[in-house]
């Protein structure tokens, strides 16, 4: 405990809830009821709960994205979870007013700045009973989310950690006068988000183009410069490069996915 | 502003959501980060996010039939968006005591009736910092939405416009004894339903038939009334007729769609 | 009505939904405009709005399984209703201090125990204007919700009925040293849960094995005792024996569904 450091908690009555549970079965409406049932009153939204199964990498770039939209003194909850029941721990964040439940495997790393603490949760403290070895969820996450809501500070939840396991995007290369990177995601619309953010790399938006087959396409599109069906790159609301057809899919389109590489080349 | 007829504007400190987003990525689940970061306690509600992108037809004919069940004072936000980044104008329509916020693209047309005023949403107005020209819904909609609820009246929100663009549902067309009508929307149970409300046109639903093929349905049926597995004509909780299936999906037993035409006759 | 055997009535604002309504269409965002516009203030929960359509089993099990996880008080509703439309009664039943309203058609069998006690609606009473035929979960059951959350009591809806529906699971068939049971549900994640429920039947976990073609599975098995994409049988968090695969889908990987027999044998 570095005392002197110590940031407030001052929460908001918002929980938000991110998972690969999917809204099939009754998981996450479960994950409710407790939440529900140990705070009521709380604010519980959905950031998603379509993570492709087990994808730490997805969740993880979801809730870097997502978490900074929330009022400070939000608990945001981010079950993706393959080692549920074995021994991994469940980490308790605390970053810039927010503050993080999830496993320690790696997807709190793209979301946890420096200056950013985590506390150990012990699993059976917040479990009505003991909890089960597949769903914690509902027996570890939910209970300590209440809890946080209600005012417990994350720091009192458990032990201080001095690191924590972090996954890591695939970072663009660039050689010169080229660029590299890859898709990251492909959203419902059928955008290719690329792990470029050329805010990050300095790059003047007019001086570069993507190479794609034949075709080169500047980077400071809109989908108002092109007609309906036309590949466009544009620097996407995420702030990320993307690639995208006008009223259509771009995955589709081009027949790429996830882990596609991108060229990029300065403007001659 | 038309003096003497002001609508006074009472807040439910409820917001409907209706977007084509989807629900596999964080988009909406960050829009409802904003809406309580800027105003905490509202009762956020989906509509539906499932609208096929880009499908304004479809959008206008959710929001009209779902929108009056909600207490009146909601705010209701509409993001099917195929214009984002372009110079469409954003609306906030009073109509009814209810609030609408949605692209100038048609989709409130069929929702408001006379007596509606709408007025143009300055995008920058309500952003935190510069808007993207991409995600309107979390930088335009959502914080706009937010202060509807919180107690800025529609007629507050920016100038108010002439006439707004309208989108139209294929009307059917009766030819004497004869009626041609259109199937709108399917449903996830497959129900077909058609642009034909019986009401509207005044006809006695004893007085006519369906004919399908070789099959005759009477319009006044009820699921009851059929066996297991077979098709019948029903008028739906919208009021508009349908095709059904008892226990079963009309669209894949009768392998119809959107567009399909349906045929109605005076029953002789 | 039994004097003396009153339960009292205290609702805890929260309203859970469990339909086959899907989240495609309108249908659920409706439901909740008219709770909302009912009672303002109440918490609206989706338990799952994904059951197979008309398939009541699921539904129970579902209900079953999520219920007693949310907060005293709640009022639990479940419409999967292929009746909707004929005489089928609507039941509110009270349970251990939570309400439930649901199609008299089994649904509530495997929910209710005994002590419980159930209501007749009347469908008239809670419409705005007449009920459709067809769409009872706007017209009758969100309304009725709305009034029980207000603090209307199970018991002041309508009659009190002497019994109803009850679907069963299929039970496992123990014969000596065998155990045949078999898959009633599928989750998301592929796992294979089955109407096994060890605790009932008293079984020592280390002294069964599943037998699956050639191999032998023990009971007592973790996700971590096994290497990624491997089998185990595990007694899941409903508490129930299920089939997995470590971060894969067991369902995909032995070809098996709802409905296939699971052999169990003690061990040699």
């Amino acid at each position: 405990m570095q005392s002197g450091t110590e940031e407030p908690w001052n929460p908001s009555g918002v929980v938000s809830l991110l998972t690969d549970f999917g809204l099939e079965d009754p998981y996450v409406g479960i994950m409710k009821g407790v939440l529900h049932e140990r705070r009521p009153g709380l604010a519980v939204v959905d950031l998603t709960h379509a993570v492709p199964p087990q994808d730490t990498l997805t969740a993880a770039w979801f809730l870097r994205h997502g978490w900074h939209w929330f009022p400070a003194g939000t608990v945001h909850v981010a079950v993706v979870d393959p080692g549920v029941g074995s021994g991994r721990d469940i980490l308790c964040a605390m970053h810039r007013g927010h503050a993080f439940l999830a496993p320690d495997n790696g997807l709190l790393g793209p979301v946890l700045g420096s200056g950013a603490r985590a506390f150990r949760v012990d699993a059976g403290r917040f479990a009505r009973g003991t909890p089960s070895r597949t769903f914690h969820g509902r027996d570890v996450f939910a209970p300590a989310a209440a809890a946080l809501a209600g005012g417990l500070a994350p720091r009192e939840v458990g032990p201080e950690v001095d690191g924590w396991a972090r996954l890591q995007f695939p970072p663009p290369r660039r050689n010169g006068d080229e660029i590299r990177t890859e898709v990251v995601v492909v959203d419902r619309f059928g955008n290719l988000i690329t792990g470029l953010v050329p805010e990050e790399l300095d790059l003047e938006l007019s001086g570069w183009e993507v190479v794609l087959g034949g075709q080169r396409l500047p980077l400071d599109g809109t989908y108002a410069d092109v007609e309906v069906g036309q590949v466009l790159a544009l620097v996407d609301s995420y702030g990320h490069l993307e690639l995208a057809v006008r009223d259509g899919s771009a995955a589709e389109r081009l027949g790429l996915g996830r882990g596609a590489q991108i060229h990029l080349r300065r403007r001659t």
